[in-house]
């Protein structure tokens, strides 16, 4: 199998496993994974399809740029340009883009301090922390409607081959050094927001 | 592969994948997928059928006034005079009509106001809203028990090819030019509902 | 095919698609649908089983007195009492029994008042009722933990071919002239639970 | 069919399950099925794996300290010390841990007083209480990032060939006497977590 197939392979079982969840609502949500490291080209999703489908057409190989590799009527996701972000500046081999219920909430919520802090959860491990006190900061930024000006702003955010980032009302972008990294810091966050906003009105509700 | 085969298939696999979510609970909910423009047909779920079951009555073709083409047993949805109205007035090509909690849950605590309004959230863009400050509406209407009354107060609201309307305690109809843009319609109601509703009790509790 | 492979195929579906929303937590819930009418036979799940699986032994027909018609190391479930109650009294054809958080809460909130009342939702039109200002009374019984004593105070409330009767923190009992209808009073019942429960919590927050 | 082979795919079986339920976020739980009692053998999940997925390496078999029996490159899970307390203390026959949302929440707010217990509700038959005044108790502990500290605490309140261990903030142990009673155990305790979240906040919002 080449090395395109088996990358394609990988990102088409996540994007499986997230459809099921409802993680795509409305053709949102788009997936990247790394094909070549020199010179970069990955696989994003292609713009417009309903993610709960699969074809040969869901994915797109493209360039550092985010451009097509090949002629195509296919366009990249319009938010290629964050794939594009984490995949010149880190290590990362695997990004991924999904709106959730939790996520919006949470990114609405602490927009103001334009991040949320996690401490004290068994499920920090996963982000690769094992101390007892250790804690995971994703920030928040804005939604900028121009994409360049949005991939500017959360490009300050990227340095590690893995980590996450919210976008206020918008959704969550994870990473990691490959599909199963990457993955496991989305559950990661989305298990947390779950639990945040849950334990958050119980709070408000019964102390 | 016939027309009406092609648009049977596109609306069966819209109806397998919202009764996944459990979007027709009790029998409920009814789908219509346009298969001739002039003179108007389109297939329409039968009534009373449990929809997490596939058959080849799933769906009957009718004409411009909802009655069946042909001789059969079966009866179109009750509610088949609202997809009428779509289809005559507008250039649609698919419509869904589906109950869940949170769309009744939103249309009885802004029924009063006759309308919710949507804004500043990114899963807006599915409408084709792309500036950043755009706003969605979507009008809720009194639920009559008298079909033609509701699709006369129903067909009030329809005007655009594509769209949304909710009905008090009963559940969201969404349209669109076919049936990607109609489930991208119902998909992106849905997903702001939930979390309105989410955010709403949230806000009130920790703010 | 046989009739009582008919009536087992029945069952069987409805098994499978109230397993996949998880609404036999614990090996809890049974299901029955009647065989035979005189001299009475049906099949029930039998006791003790994981429900997401499917096997030969998932159910047994038994009698009048819910006694198995045939020498087996099968246990009927264990309320297969409350089935037969509902089969001698009425001309229902299946009964169906679960255990959900939603309807354990209602049970509990309103146990004082003895039931809880429905009016005023698109959805009880499933339960045959199409007045615009139909109401539908689902009674809640205590939990006695005597089966006969509880078999019992369940039968006070059957009368009808189909109804619903709600076990204080224990589960619903629903039932129907055939399959699809008890499946019908069974999801009108928990989509309004879920309904209510939900609107409850907001409204004594933004009002 | 092997003994081994046997309750590999009991072991499988409930791993579909539960990932469908998404109850092992982010690679987290892990779950260990008795092969032999003397000397002690028992299959546990290797670390690290996605369990959305499904391979010939999701389980090694490991010995009365947790040792692969083997040489491999797979590593039993961190948390197999657990496991290797209930197998050597009791008769238990499969022990399963996962992370949810609500026994997170649950062991948060209930952390001080270091149980909770459930009393009332007829789920509790599950845990083998047949009265009707039965209540069942399960520990809290806190979440040591020193597994063998962990383990030592844990232990303490295992003596049963069936139970259920809450750690703080980081998830749930079950057990049985086999896969059937620890999967029944587990579910019974995670529908009495989301019930009593629920019912808590509604209680306090409109009583």
């Amino acid at each position: 199998m080449s090395l395109v197939q088996e990358r394609w392979d990988e990102l088409a079982d996540i994007k499986r496993v997230l459809a099921i969840r409802d993680w795509f609502p409305a053709t949102s949500g788009n997936l990247a994974i790394k094909v070549n490291h020199d010179p970069l080209t990955f696989l994003v999703t292609a713009s417009g399809k309903d993610k709960t489908k699969e074809s040969r057409e869901d994915f797109l190989e493209v360039d550092q740029f985010g451009q097509s590799l090949y002629d195509t009527h296919l366009k990249p996701s319009a938010e290629t340009l964050l794939h594009v972000e984490i995949f010149n500046k880190t290590d990362a081999g695997c990004s991924l883009h999904v709106h959730t219920i939790d996520n919006n909430v949470i990114s609405e919520l602490y927009a103001d301090k334009g991040e949320i802090v996690f401490q004290g959860q068994e499920i920090i491990k996963a982000y690769g922390l094992w101390e007892e006190d250790a804690s995971f900061t994703i920030p928040i930024i804005p939604n900028y409607a121009h994409i360049p000006t949005l991939a500017n702003e959360f490009s300050k955010h990227v340095s590690a081959a893995a980590g996450a980032v919210l976008i206020r009302n918008h959704g969550i972008t994870a990473w990691g050094r490959n599909a199963l990294e990457a993955k496991k810091y989305l559950e990661a966050s989305e298990f947390l927001f779950s639990y945040h906003v849950k334990l958050l009105s119980l709070k408000a509700l019964v102390r």
